[in-house]
Parts: structure tokens; sequence; C-alpha cells
């Protein structure tokens, strides 16, 4: 009998999350049936959509989130033993998994891609969901052609580094915002950035007219809040937005979301169009951008970097780190 | 020699347009050379975007704007003596215009349409600029499916009123905001709009999950600012928005467009699509749009209401009203 520990959510957050707002808990795990298998987690994911989505969801409720774990107990031939899955199943250290159930896309639990001996923490990074998200989000929504100009906030991010880095890769000038001035040295330095901005010293309308004088063609939103409306306001005719998040605002009350200058006049004027995402809707060809992602970190083409955190006791400190943005690159916890 | 009155616009507006911002005056024309016409307004249209266009063009400027006009002489066996054209010459009596050059495809100048005996103002509304721009935001940029809900603002406006019976054509359900409840009252009972609500007097939010307990899935969006931000806070999954304009910020310092809720939350949370645009950029397909507008209007299955102010010495004070919403249907000037 395997006991397992797992964050539970008691209560729904005010503002930053805190503490208090979880407990950490046990439970029994029952023996596998057919087709399931039993995992040791191995690294666990930490992300702002768990903080935006916990308004949705009656609290208590086990924290949601990506994880990669080694097969321990296998009654599924598909996932032997010691092989490794990627799964929704949260922050929590041992898990009983059906990878034949799948409520929604989210819920599928896969087999680790093949990382051609890149770090297997990857898998819930650039090489999982948050790759899927700057991959899909940029490429099929934003569609950026070679010469174009593209800007990307939250730049310094898990998925905003991998954004801008694409976009490189697919022949754009690439300006990114982040929220200190090492991160800006980082994105100019080591990822290749064009140009990259900290939002909170810069006046960023004049930073960007100065650095994107012909104007800016595709923009991947990872913020929202006033710092996107002056973006989109400097925007080219036919320009495309891809929303994928709105950091700024995770923390506010969900039923007074904050106010930022309005972007109907910009949308008409030169026509834009915006669209926001959630990933699972490629959740198909997820495979199809990791063999693309790999591919390019294993040539040096791309840049990734992790922030660490160690022990499962120490998940919650590296989540409200990671929405602090204490992070440069990915942020994942080694259980 | 033929001398023309005209409207210029003599510097940049401040809040709301000023008489004295206009000054009417005179020139006298050329003699038409081989290929151009001589035209004689008969009624000439006013419309939001001669508002929100102000301050892109340096003053002095002629005052822009679809005007129907008679031709009195021809160099051009296309448009013979007697026969009608459309220009967006503006607010002017006589024009000699050469209709084989347009700058932009707003610029060309094209014989009236075929009404079918329906009254010749429509060819500057709703089977005009206004009707096409209904037509296509409506149609190719919401692609309202039978069975969705559809709900447009500035439901009673030149625009609006025909986007809401394009609508119920197409079998949706259809919801308006407009701001007064006389025009409530004619949505609802002429138009067959399902639901309509004066958005000066009616909590929106609570309103509209009343009117639409399934959610919204299209939104024609002639308003921006607050009112839009709610509306689109209740659409549904995959939900697309069609922005033709935010007259709600036309009176509006452009150096400081209002701030309203921030729509990133819900673009990502529901996926949504919101596309800006600019009718020209269906200009060589306006023919298909009328050709149904007509259609429709001539079967009774549409109906049109114009809001005619006679005299060109009246045509700024039928902007001002029309800016002020005083018009029920298209606003126009029988000149």
């Amino acid at each position: 009998m395997v006991r397992a520990r797992k964050y539970v959510v008691k209560r729904q957050f005010q503002g930053v999350p805190k503490q208090e707002d979880f407990e950490i808990t046990t439970e029994e795990l029952p023996a596998i049936k057919n087709g399931e298998i039993l995992v040791k987690t191995e690294w666990v994911s930490v992300d702002p959509y768990q903080r935006a989505y916990n308004a949705r969801y009656p609290t208590p409720y086990d924290q949601f989130g990506f994880q990669l774990a080694v097969v321990q107990d296998s009654k599924n031939p598909k996932f032997p033993v010691g092989s490794k899955v990627v799964s929704h199943k949260g922050w929590r250290d041992y898990t009983v998994i059906d990878p034949n159930s799948a409520p929604t896309p989210m819920d599928k639990a896969y087999r680790m891609p093949d990382l051609k001996g890149l770090p297997e923490s990857l898998s819930i990074g650039a090489v999982g969901m948050p790759g899927a998200t700057a991959y899909f989000g940029l490429l099929e929504l934003c569609k950026p052609r070679p010469g174009e100009t593209v800007v990307v906030t939250g730049a310094a991010g898990a998925v905003g580094s991998i954004v801008g880095q694409i976009a490189k890769i697919k022949g754009c000038k690439v300006i990114g915002f982040a929220g200190s001035d090492d991160k800006v040295a980082w994105l100019e330095t080591e990822l290749g950035f064009d140009k990259a901005f900290n939002y909170k010293t810069v006046d960023a309308a004049s930073a960007l007219k100065a650095a994107a004088p012909n104007g800016v063609d595709c923009y991947f939103d990872n913020v929202g809040g006033e710092l996107s409306s002056t973006i989109i306001n400097q925007m080219n005719t036919y320009g495309r937005v891809a929303v994928c998040g709105s950091i700024s605002a995770y923390n506010e009350d969900p039923s007074r979301v904050p106010k930022a200058s309005i972007l109907q006049p910009a949308l008409v004027g030169k026509e834009l169009k915006i669209e926001g995402f959630l990933v699972p809707r490629w959740a198909d060809r997820w495979p199809e951008a990791f063999a693309d992602l790999v591919k390019w970190i294993s040539s040096g083409q791309m840049k990734v970097q992790e922030h660490v955190t160690e022990g499962f006791d120490n998940i919650f400190k590296a989540f409200v780190g990671m929405l602090a943005g204490e992070n440069v690159g990915k942020a994942v916890v080694k259980v």
C-alpha cells in the first residue's frame, strides 16, 4: 500500500496566494487495476494558470499541474515500469493513473517525449505544455513572417522566452518586455532578442517607438493591462495578437477586473485581430511542437534556462516566487 | 462655370465638434476633361467615422463623406448625364469627379446600385457603405450560425440596425443595446430584435445574463468602452467579436484613450477572437452585399428607417445630432 502526499487548496486565494491557503495531506492509494499505472513524481511544474484558474473551482481541490513521474508499477503495456510519464496530476508525490481516462485533453497522460538526451525536466517546460503554448500561440495565431516585428511580454518567463526565440528562428525582429534588468540582459545577450526592456522602469510607449520605428506586426500577450494596450496601439495594419494570459491581473479580485486603455480604436484603425487561446486546443498536435523544440534546443538555436527549486515541501514557495517574477526561464520543482 | 459650396474643417475638433470648427466656402470648378463628370449632390451622409478620423488629417481639409449625386455634364460614357453616382466626395453641392482616379478603395465613385424602386437615399445608407459594413463585419468576421446569440451595440444606428436584422435573417437570437427607450421599443417592435436594452438605464451585465442565459456567441461592437467589456465577459468559448467602431470614445482627446475593464481574461478563458475592420477591405465585394440587402428590404424581411435633415446648411447640425444619438436609423441630409 502506498501513501501519497498532495497539496490541497483549502480556500479561494485572496490576492497573492498564501501558505495557509494550502494544506499538504496524505491519502492511501488503491491497488492498480487493469490498464492503470502507479507513478512516483520526479518534477512538478509551477505556472501562472494555477493562480488564474483558482476562482473556477470549488474548494477544497487537489492542486492541478504538470508533473513528470516514473512508472513504479504497471498494468498497462504502453507504460512499462521505469518509463517516464507526463501528466496533469499536480503537486503530489505518488499517483495512480489510468492513461485511458482523460475527461479533457489536459488530463491525458503521455509518455515523456524523446528528448534526445536533453534534461528530462524540459518535458514539463520547453518540451511540455509551456513550449507547446509558445509554439502554437505564436505560429498558429500570430503567423509571423520573416522580417516582421514581434513583441512578447513576460518575455523572460517559461512561455515568453520560447516565443521570442521561435520568432528569431522564423526570421523576425524580436522585442521583449520583462520585469528586471537582469532578465533584460539575459534576453539580449543570451537569447538573442533584438531588444528588451524592463517594463517597470521604462516608458513603454516611447521605448517601443524607438525600438520598432516601423511598428509592431505580431504581439504575444502574457500580461494584459496597460502595457498591452500600449503595445497594441503601436501595431501595424492587419497586426495579429495572441493572448496567452494576463498575469498582471491574476492576483486581482476576479469580480473586479482591472481597467486599461480600451483597444477598440486601434483594433478598428489598424484592422487588428486579437485571439485568446488555451493550448489544449492543439492537444493532438503537441508532438509536432515537441519535435521542433527538441531539434532547436539540441542544435543550440534555442536556449532554455530553468529556475529549479528543490523539495516537495517547497512547491508553494516556488509558486509564489514564480508569480512574483523571481524566475528567469521555466520554474520547476525537483521533488 | 459652376461655383461649388463645400464644408471645410478649419481645425481639429476638441470634444464635441462645433459649428466654428467648420467653414462653408465656395470654389469655382474647372471645365470637365475627358473621362470626367460634373455632378450635383442630392443626398449627403453623416457618419461616426467623420468624427473619428478627424485627428488623422492636417487641417484645413474638405469634409469627406458619402454622397449621392446626379450627373449634369459628362465626358465619361459609363456615367451619362442624368445617371446617379455614389462617391466619397463629402459635404459639397457640386463636384467634378474623375471616376478612373481612386487613390484608395473609398475614393472609387460608382453608379448607384439597382435599388429596384427603393428610395435612392438608401444608396448612402442601408445599400451603401453602412450596409456593407454591417453585412461584411457580421458575416465575414462574426460568422453567425443559426441558433447562436448575437449582440449588437449602437443597435439603432445605421449599421447596428442592419446588423441585427441580418442576424435575424440568418436564424440567430438578437439582442441590441441602444441609447433611449424609444430606440429600444423600435428595435423590439419594428425590427424584430428578440430583446433590446437602453444602456443608459439598465445594468448591462445582469440584463444580458437574463436575456442570454446561454451566453453570447457573436458581438458586433460599435461603441467600445465598459459596455463592450461587459458583453465580451459574457461570451461563450470560441465567441467572435467584430469591432466596427468605438463611438463612446470618439469625442475624447485621442491622446487619452478612455479606460475600461481589460479583455484579456475573457479572451483567454473563452478563446475569443476579436477583429477590428474597415469596410474598404471588401470594396470589390460591396455589390454582393447590395444585392442581398436590396432583396431583403424589397421583400420586407428587413426594415430601414432614415433620419432625414433638409438643407445643405444643416449638415453640421445633422452631424452633431447623429453623434449625440438623436437619429433612429440612418442619418442623411437632403441637399
